[in-house]
């Protein structure tokens, strides 16, 4: 089984009207989607932002949970953010999985939106099991990731569909239906 | 297909001592499982806390992006907050479904523990598909509804497991997941 990667961009990543932004970190994106992340086997969550003012922020809530009250409180959480870290860009998040396991990552970025030769979940299952490189998820906060980012990704994951045309749910329930349908099958 | 709705409850509830508790309202956990709810056609979603203030805070956070700021400024949010209701109870939405369908429904607790006769994803499917009463997930804020509330629902949903022993998903992860399980097939 090949192993699964996440990346969570706030920057290069689209706002509602189009134009390319950098947003804001928030906590519960590194709780839940680490817990998420921790939940079905992923074996590193990067959360990316070339702010550093809000990676020191990010390091402090790791920490609190960790090493400080925190970890006393709730063990469960540091054992969550236990797969978190943190990086600039993606380009680092690629550099640091090919030093680590001597692949370059397959990279597959999701999208509310629908379009061409989306890959289908059955697929990318299929290529997990048969092992291979190491895939690495790519998710953008905002209003998703820009154009540029998903063109250099290997493939485009096919959108979660609900049952209506409303289609806008958040980063950290889109990350956590993904996990769930690539690991236990649909 | 008989209709889905939802109730999350924040009390009573356990911590992590497994005293019974009121635990406040997470701004997230109204947002967040609005959306997974309106994509995945629930019929309505009650926030329910006995704490009033608590229910004067939600109001005001629906009517911030119903008819305040928000509704211009991310018309999707108005969208996914029509769904959500408040109760102090679970008793109340009971007798507010039954008042809207003319039928009391059928009471589904979600946990993330195991055991005996938990109700599995296709069955519970395959009752949705036979139409019948309607059918309310009941969840649970803090460490999970109290064994009373789960005695007196009719049936407990199996839990979300992923590929590790670490079951600790937010609500709101867990949410989605099932939403997407149920409305999604496997």
């Amino acid at each position: 089984m090949a192993d699964v990667y996440l990346a969570l961009l706030h920057h290069p990543v689209y706002d509602k009207h189009g134009a390319v932004v950098t947003t804001a970190v928030t906590n519960l994106d590194v709780h839940d989607i680490a817990r998420a992340a921790r939940t079905f086997g992923v074996r590193a969550y990067w959360v990316c932002t070339p702010v550093a003012t809000l990676r020191r922020l990010v390091d402090r809530i790791i920490r609190h949970w960790e090493v400080g009250p925190g970890a006393a409180y709730n063990p469960n959480r540091r054992e969550a953010l236990a797969v978190v870290r943190q990086a600039p860009a993606l380009d680092d998040v690629i550099a640091e999985i090919d030093r680590e396991t001597g692949q370059l990552p397959y990279l597959v970025a999701t999208s509310a939106r629908e379009g061409p030769a989306r890959l289908r979940y059955d697929a990318l299952r299929a290529r997990l099991a048969s092992g291979g490189p190491p895939v690495l998820l790519v998710f953008g906060t905002g209003w998703g990731l820009t154009d540029e980012v998903v063109a250099r990704c290997d493939a485009v994951l096919e959108p979660v569909r609900g049952v209506t045309a409303y289609n806008h749910l958040s980063v950290r329930s889109a990350a956590a239906i993904i996990l769930d349908r690539l690991r236990n099958g649909r």
